[in-house]
């Protein structure tokens, strides 16, 4: 399960490194599909990986920030690097037995949901690699090459 | 792990469903980004898992056939089925254990490559991932609600 955090940790960090050489009004046109922006789909990937991790954390789960205090690739980055300290040493702690744990949430209509805390877990990976899938059209779509999705050849076996 | 692949065949049947109200035309036209075409991303996901799944079963790994041969809906649905069956029983046969059994592959060049087992298993989950995502903006650009990618709400750790 690690592995593939560390996998979209890594891609995630490709596609900043990416978005340095696009002009930020490119990473900010609102896109056919997806959630919409480049940047809005990194943020909300950012967002969404901590949300669900301050859930299984027992933490109460925070409220999206306001994507307009974070349009643009280095705020976007920082509240990345922000999240990632708790998100890692949760992702690192993480171990078998809490597969089945419970998760419970309640939805914005009142309803009660749970969760086992694997499914969650596959969940956010799930979540991430399918944007990140989004973002390498539409990098075509503006004529650049986009970051490689491969897993294998990353190093992260060895 | 194997909870990643149910994921992914679930959602690549929702894609094949998806599929049958869209025109062909539409589902073999070249677009930009990713590797094509609809359906051609659809047959090689499909063609990616099952070679990597005969390479860790030790068998030969087989050509990709050509997609000329299977460029429609329903071909590439029943090559799908057929290789699933295999698939399937590699993946329900997965254990831990497994993780770090070594794949040595000749590549092109001639180079040796070599591959944990569990490496490969990873890749070839975030494979399907990250084309179906290229799929969903896709679909947006004509016009069609996308199939969704949650994976939490299906069923899978029931």
């Amino acid at each position: 399960m690690q592995k593939l955090f560390e996998y979209n940790w890594q891609v995630r960090e490709d596609w900043f490194t990416w978005c340095e050489s696009v002009p930020e009004e490119e990473l900010l046109k609102e896109r056919v599909g997806g959630i919409g922006s480049i940047l809005y789909t990194l943020f909300h990937i950012v967002d969404v990986e901590y949300s669900w991790i301050c859930g299984l954390q027992g933490d109460p789960e925070p409220e999206e920030p306001p994507f307009d205090s974070y349009a643009s690739l280095s705020k976007v980055r920082e509240l990345s690097e922000q999240y990632h300290k708790e998100v890692e040493s949760f992702i690192t702690s993480w171990s078998d037995e809490m597969e089945n744990l419970q998760l419970t949430e309640v939805g914005s209509n009142g309803k009660t949901f749970t969760y086992r805390y694997g499914e969650v877990m596959r969940h956010v990976i799930a979540h991430e690699i399918h944007h990140i899938g989004q973002l390498s059209i539409w990098s075509r779509e503006i004529g650049r090459q986009p970051v490689t999705a491969n897993l294998i050849d990353r190093g992260l076996f060895e």
